[in-house]
């Protein structure tokens, strides 16, 4: 945190907030509690509604706790994911056959739903990265211990896959990734673009975002070793979910 | 974007988000220009003023737009900062003077303020990653195309670096690593990590954001070929100014 040289007392909100992440990170207050209620802040620390709304509006902005309709809020802990930036795509994850999830979730259960497998025209950005108009689109959602995490696009050149398992719901061991090996276009180079931004509608609805919570937008693309790209998946995260690591050497 | 089999119809704010964005990006709204306001697109679609509210603000969390106060909302173009994950710490950037950022703004002018170097007892949780109770601390804000766009704190175990540059304002050509380099503590592998959240009230006013604007929030630790920590640094980012990548082999 950037903070001043000569050190301010925060405002209460603040302080109020820091109370009740400390009692929730020390174990005091649980998962599934309800937090103090605005009328029972307002009464306790004699500050206004407003007062009392921002410093709950922190800790559903740090992702732990989250708003019930006409009920409160509710602690909510959530480990986060560690998404791992390359050892998760090593070779011997996919090549042996192991989603690459296992390698993210780390025992965790994880289902994936919303599944949509359709050949398209795809969008001229799209388009532009994968040198192809047409391409195997692959939707899913990732949910981790119940709890909706990921929405993920994949964008295939549809000539180089069809035919393949990558054009149906079940891809087999080890994915997408072991299918492009089989024919001979296994990804050997990959990069990854982040950004963040606010969710839009319908991804605050699939992934049952609370308000203030931002997404995380990994663009990658793979490539085969001779340069050419065999995939463009565009993945929105709950930024209360994840977080990203990368490693690399000087 | 994740999106349903059977299209929808978007709701009217956002198809009114789209026009203008479409109209921004064609050139045809440009940089500091005024878009309608509030009345105007009430008038002219017939719409309530949260309607208006709605679709202005979808360009203003896009980072599109900023608004001013009292005086409407306005084109804010910025083209993005593309911050190489690993090529920026390359060694033959730092090792041969070279300023990091360079590698980032590729010529872009970059300024940095705000800028305190001290010595302090650091919390528990960076005393961990380092080793070291003390440290010494570096907090500056950088600025592109004088618009702020990071702050970032540096901390380096304090007695490693005790009497060197990286204890003064000014750390001289190639900046900390060079130093650290001439320590024979030449950082060899990073970590970095990588979140997203809201803002806190400070980071919203150092950086300038805009309601509905995240920051990403990058941790990284560089370590010595020994596996040494000799640096922590947590950066802050405006999220409407920046695309991290990442590129790595399977």
């Amino acid at each position: 945190m950037f903070e001043s040289p000569v050190p301010h007392d925060p405002p209460i909100y603040r302080r109020i907030a820091d109370g009740l992440r400390a009692r929730i990170l020390s174990g005091e207050l649980r998962d599934g509690d309800r937090l103090p209620g605005e009328n029972a802040l307002m009464a306790d620390y004699s500050i206004a509604r407003a007062t009392a709304r921002q410093a709950l509006a922190v800790l559903i902005n740090e992702g732990l706790a989250v708003p019930k309709r006409g009920s409160g809020v509710y602690v909510r802990l959530f480990k986060p994911i560690r998404r791992h930036g390359s050892r998760r795509l090593a070779r011997d994850q996919w090549g042996e056959g192991r989603a690459i999830w296992d390698a993210d979730t780390r025992g965790r259960p994880f289902t994936v739903d919303e599944v949509e497998v359709l050949r398209e025209e795809v969008p001229e950005d799209v388009a532009d990265i994968l040198d192809s108009r047409e391409a195997w689109t692959r939707r899913r959602r990732y949910s981790v211990d119940g709890r909706p995490v990921q929405l993920a696009t994949s964008y295939f050149p549809a000539r180089a896959v069809e035919g393949s398992a990558i054009t149906t719901a079940d891809t087999g061991p080890g994915g997408v990734y072991a299918r492009l090996r089989d024919l001979g276009l296994a990804p050997a180079h990959f990069t990854e673009e982040i950004r963040a931004r606010m969710p839009a509608p319908r991804e605050t609805e699939l992934l049952g975002l609370p308000g203030g919570t931002p997404v995380i937008v990994i663009a990658r693309t793979a490539y085969t070793a001779g340069g050419m790209p065999v995939e463009y998946n565009e993945m929105v995260l709950d930024s209360a979910a994840y977080v990203l690591q990368y490693d690399f050497d000087a």
